[in-house]
């Protein structure tokens, strides 16, 4: 079935896994190895995908470190995914060989519960199907995108719009939907005080959409050190939030705050700093509760809120936004065999602003 | 400027400062004794009512005992108020004599700041003037509604629609509108169901309100003891908090909860009762902070929220709505020599469900 892809570099087990090339943790403690995984055999309303590139998320080093819960390995991370339709099944209507195509963090759901009815996928009553590492509706564990090849039932796949590249396209699969959804649901736009806290994967496509749906936008960040980039990315003011002034003086500012620090923070000052009706939404968490006054809430009729990624059909509408705006992801593109110190360089914050793989060297 | 009133019972010091009976407390630990308070002289755009009722809130204990911060005394506390005007200032368009009337928990704010514009009064950034002990535009210390008149300038002064009794319209300016924006705010209607945390006199306005706007209502509460009249209320179900059961059963129902206590609750247990999407929203607040964890806000992009009365236009809305669906609260009307037996009811829960002062023996 991969035969239609001029690149294929698979190995075949028997007629019915084909076996493809990638990287995977063998365990928790260890390092991501060069491997080859499994992927299904060619459904009806599948989609081969020929992978292009992989974006590496701070969820991908959680997960596969086991900071989230245990694993089962070896496990090969990657729900940023962009690349190229080289096969479909025979009932697939919705993609066609050579279309440009993406992948997030789910690849499949119920689709009746309440939630999939409504287009949110990501809160599936049943649970969504996550890129990797995931229990998959055949029983295996889905693996991800660190690899040349995926194979996606076709309601989980996107368009990526002619506009964009597929490199700097790539992150917007996990970071920007995660970013756009928030935004969008609470109003980010013109007449509107945005402030984005944490510049970083997250927070720097936070920026790039907030402006581009045309609000006005300040960056939180623990130091001035990213300031001039911030301010590039689309920011119109840029403040430490290590500099206690900084409460001070925009207290009440806000309509929206998108908070994408996942470190403890003290959530009754931010809250302070949203304006009344205004709207504080978290997309990043610590593991620990936080403390939080309901004063902090009621005067000022505030809100604290999380959203966690977004549907496919908003999905699809974040790409198609990206590329009218015309900007995607600000990328550093590695090979596969730099994974391991592009991780470490992630935990250290050390990353303008995303890690894109270029899947020909899986 | 007291002599339109038919029942007047005024004692006058000079004449520019009219002197009123009324109930109030000596000192924070001190029961409410009757007295006599001054009133400002009719203003061009104030209005004077003459009180017929005053309704007690939970919050005018808080307030006189010195719970929420140190008081001036005597205070009179009071900021559920209906009654009838007897005579308007020369510039007063909004009001006549005659005209049935209610104040709520403000009787001024800045009028043009961005909050007071959107008519958010109760959120003024200069802050809105409480009915009782809060600093009024001239200096002196605001006295709320347990006495038999009060002159408040017109715009904080609400038409009581002809449908509603003055007696069971006078909660609707405290207990009626808190529960009403919210319940506005965050989409009670037909297809969404609500729940009602506490059923004391927030609690019981929550429910006949939430049921009028065609929600499903489910009753929080935390024994069953009061099941009968939650459902006679208009609640649809009804459920007990101390049952771990309700927990588990209920998980991922509600679209709204509003929460009407002000005890300590496990906010990460109650999120867990919201359907993706959902909103819990606090109208009372503990004083001290309440773990919540960003997990639990996140994984269904879940909202917690607070609110604080409502402004007056929407206050307006909320008697008209009351009234055209023929409803006000359920109360208990007492002469105001059982204020402070009242006071202790209120603090043992046992009022069914708004105690009502009739002014007449102020």
């Amino acid at each position: 079935m991969f035969a239609a892809s001029s690149k294929l570099n698979t190995l075949r087990i028997g007629v019915t896994m084909p076996t493809v090339n990638a990287y995977a943790a063998p365990g928790a403690a260890e390092p991501l190895v060069k491997t080859t995984i499994e992927r299904r055999e060619l459904g009806p309303h599948d989609v081969l995908i020929e992978i292009k590139y992989a974006g590496i998320c701070h969820s991908d080093i959680h997960t596969v470190r086991g900071d989230w819960g245990p694993q089962q390995y070896p496990l090969t991370p990657g729900h940023e995914i962009a690349g190229v339709v080289t096969e479909v099944g025979n009932e697939v209507t919705k993609h066609t060989v050579g279309d440009r195509v993406g992948v997030g963090c789910m690849v499949n759901s119920c689709g009746h519960c309440v939630n999939c009815e409504k287009g949110n996928e990501q809160y599936c009553l049943e649970g969504n199907v996550g890129t990797y590492g995931a229990v998959d509706r055949d029983g295996t564990i889905t693996q991800g995108g660190y690899s040349t090849h995926v194979v996606v039932t076709e309601d989980f796949v996107l368009r990526i719009p002619d506009g964009l590249d597929l490199d700097v396209a790539t992150p917007l699969l996990c970071a920007g939907i995660t970013t756009y959804s928030p935004l969008n649901r609470w109003g980010a736009g013109p007449g509107k005080k945005v402030a984005v806290v944490g510049l970083g994967g997250l927070g720097h496509m936070g920026v790039k959409i907030a402006h581009a749906m045309g609000a006005e936008v300040t960056v939180l960040s623990q130091s001035l050190k990213k300031k001039e980039d911030g301010l590039r990315l689309g920011a119109d003011h840029y403040y430490a939030t290590s500099d206690p002034e900084t409460f001070e003086k925009l207290a009440g500012t806000f309509d929206v705050i998108l908070n994408t620090v996942s470190a403890p923070i003290d959530l009754n000052a931010y809250l302070g700093l949203l304006a009344a009706g205004g709207a504080m939404v978290s997309v990043g968490a610590p593991p620990e509760s936080l403390a939080v006054n309901a004063f902090s809430l009621i005067g000022g009729g505030k809100t604290l809120a999380g959203s966690m990624i977004g549907g496919i059909r908003e999905t699809q509408e974040m790409l198609d936004f990206c590329a009218e705006h015309g900007f995607g992801a600000d990328i550093e593109l590695i090979p596969a065999e730099q994974i391991n110190e592009a991780y470490e360089r992630v935990l250290a914050s050390d990353v303008r602003y995303r890690f894109v793989i270029d899947a020909a060297t899986f």
